[in-house]
């Protein structure tokens, strides 16, 4: 008979149906299960099981030992327990945009939550160039509700430390550390740039020593700010969507950085839906409907997050100082610089570095595939180096348009 | 028979005495001691141990139940463990210049260590207006030391995040940010400003709400910027002196928070020994020799600082990114720029504030009290306003020679 209660081992696809009917009351007792593991990311097994009679489902999520996107980096299962509590604190702020948690294991590091079969993932719907009508409403509620109530403007001093202390996460922003901030910016053995890109970033990223320089005020901003407790990977690979529904998963990346982080991630990977768009999609008007979609949402992101902002700023902030005139607009001005630049770093490191997106991989034409990876590398550079002239929306999506390519300029 | 292994209670100088013999092996078994509690300090109590005999003598240093600056403040004796924890850590980096530790009880919260009577407080000293060859050296050597080597330009970041978690403060941090960072800068019923003083207050710091925005974007610093281990109150009542010699102690404020914080409020300490000489000296050649001393000691602090910490990085660095042209000079410009900054809020919050220094409120005649006041807010405001522009030592002592009134003006 197979134990749970001792030691951690991976799961299989049997034992989770064994881990389910013993250690869970969330089936019936006759309930006739059968288990998937439907993982597609690089750090974690899912399992998915369903009840054929009833047809109920959950998700059984286990932290491997080591992370699966390199043997390079060892990750520890604590990320399992992290990721359990982020989700239990967003259930609270953002009950309507995260899956509902029903238990955690610190012996098997393994958290069972609510399936999401019904949604897809939202890289995968870009890819296919679908659209979300409430996207930006969504994601903007929960960027505010998650960011704001978690930094010394609402919260407590002393609780706000006592959160910091509980999400220190060495091993994960170690691999943000180097992936994001280091490896895209020299030319670093583990980096995987596509041939007709290579001229591009040879030149204007490596041989650029004012954008490194730059990348590595960003890098220290990264290591230093406990501003927001952040989701940390929120690109459209943790997304879920429905038509009318957005949930946000996988926040095992948690901790206390520079808030703008989240969503200059979710800037940039919209960025990609839209170069993916521009140059796959044949039909113009097509095209023009997908593109102006992608825009609009872009630009909506930062919009609705900056009105929703002030005012739950106005309702919720209890620091004495942050009330003194001028300091809200001071403090969303320095966010969005934040954002602008995270969005540039974010583009260059999927461009050049060792975890690309399939938005740009799946552009199978090689000069399409680099004309949309050097639109990203040029817009990206002017988020990074001017990211304080950034505080509209229209900012952004100016900076998008003028630097599109139609075809590669090297 | 008093026991210290079960629970905490503050001791009184015969228990210190029973706990000497009863728990360290320090003093011989024969030793005739003696016992006076010597704590001047609001948090702790101190009691220095002799035996008549041998002349060898150590200090107790009790955490109290409640901080004795007022009840209002409880403070958990927790920080005796950072404290103790703290001198370990500066031991190895700095042995010269912190006090040995012998022994720490973490049910006592007590730390026992080296008494330092043959050393002088160096408010006291400067009170009477004594001098300190070697001590611009000393300072920027233990500044240097401590600073640099737990930042993330030489710590590994992991190793370093570790260390931010084991140093969270938020009691001692609260103080901080109530009577340094908040208070000052608005009609508070706690602060206590000398009638002579206040309508130079009322007018020109509460009255400035450009100067309060400044010190609201700071304080958001204070509580975010998690730069080096800092020693968290390092002014003139926490380093003892000899003419050849010098002693950092209580560093029981130590927590990760911006670099300059420690630097600023040693130069603002010295500020204050600086006004005092100048109101109280009456013989003008030893009036002159002393603030001039003051001047340069402060200016010999900044440039000996930049130039050992020069010298270390590149002898320590470890962060590749650190290493980008342009980065090093940087990251000094803004540390020096946070140092300008925290000598103004802490020249601030001597005068207007909840805690007075000696310096100040130790001169007799009332119009003295009041220029030398008023003269540490005039520079205070330049401090925290222009902090960008400060860089070299002489920038901080033009600000001093030119906001240096020669009687009040309201």
């Amino acid at each position: 008979m197979t134990t749970f209660t001792e030691t951690y081992f991976t799961m299989t696809e049997t034992d989770a149906i064994t881990y389910a009917k013993s250690t869970l009351s969330f089936f019936a007792d006759d309930a006739e299960l059968s288990c998937n593991e439907i993982g597609d990311g690089n750090l974690n097994y899912v399992f998915r099981l369903v009840d054929k009679g009833s047809g109920q489902s959950l998700i059984i999520k286990q932290a491997g030992p080591v992370a699966r996107i390199s043997d390079e980096f060892k990750v520890s299962p604590d990320r399992n327990r992290i990721e359990h509590d982020i989700l239990k604190i967003q259930g609270a702020l953002v009950p309507d945009y995260v899956p509902k948690v029903y238990h955690y294991d610190p012996i098997m590091n393994c958290t069972v939550m609510e399936d999401l079969s019904e949604y897809t993932i939202l890289r995968k719907a870009f890819l296919s160039h679908q659209t979300f009508p409430h996207l930006a409403d969504h994601l903007s509620t929960f960027l505010v509700n998650t960011l704001l109530s978690t930094s010394d403007l609402v919260l407590g001093h002393k609780e706000k430390k006592e959160q910091v202390k509980a999400f220190i996460n060495p091993e994960l922003c170690e691999i943000t550390e180097d992936l994001v901030y280091t490896e895209p910016f020299y030319n670093c053995a583990r980096n995987d740039v596509f041939e007709g890109t290579l001229p591009f970033v040879q030149k204007e990223i490596w041989g650029d020593g004012s954008l490194a320089l730059e990348t590595a005020k960003l890098k220290f901003q990264f290591l230093t700010k406990a501003q927001s407790l952040l989701h940390g990977d929120f690109h459209t690979g943790s997304i879920f969507v429905t038509k009318d529904r957005t949930k946000v998963i996988d926040p095992e990346f948690a901790f206390y950085g520079p808030a703008g982080y989240d969503i200059g991630n979710i800037i940039a990977n919209l960025l990609f839906a839209y170069v993916n768009g521009d140059q796959t999609i044949e039909d113009p008007p097509a095209r023009e409907q997908f593109t102006t979609y992608i825009l609009t949402t872009i630009r909506d992101i930062i919009e609705l997050f900056k009105e929703k902002f002030i005012e739950a700023f106005y309702d919720q902030v209890t620091e004495h100082v942050a009330q003194y005139p001028g300091f809200l607009e001071y403090y969303l001005a320095e966010l969005i610089a934040d954002t602008a630049a995270v969005a540039g770093l974010e583009l260059s490191r999927r461009v050049i570095g060792l975890a690309p997106v399939a938005d740009l991989t799946e552009i199978a034409d090689p000069t399409k595939r680099a004309t949309a990876e050097i639109t990203c590398l040029r817009a990206a550079k002017v988020f990074i180096v001017n990211r304080n002239d950034f505080f509209h929306g229209d900012d952004f999506t100016r900076v998008i348009r003028e630097n599109t390519c139609r075809e590669a300029v090297q």
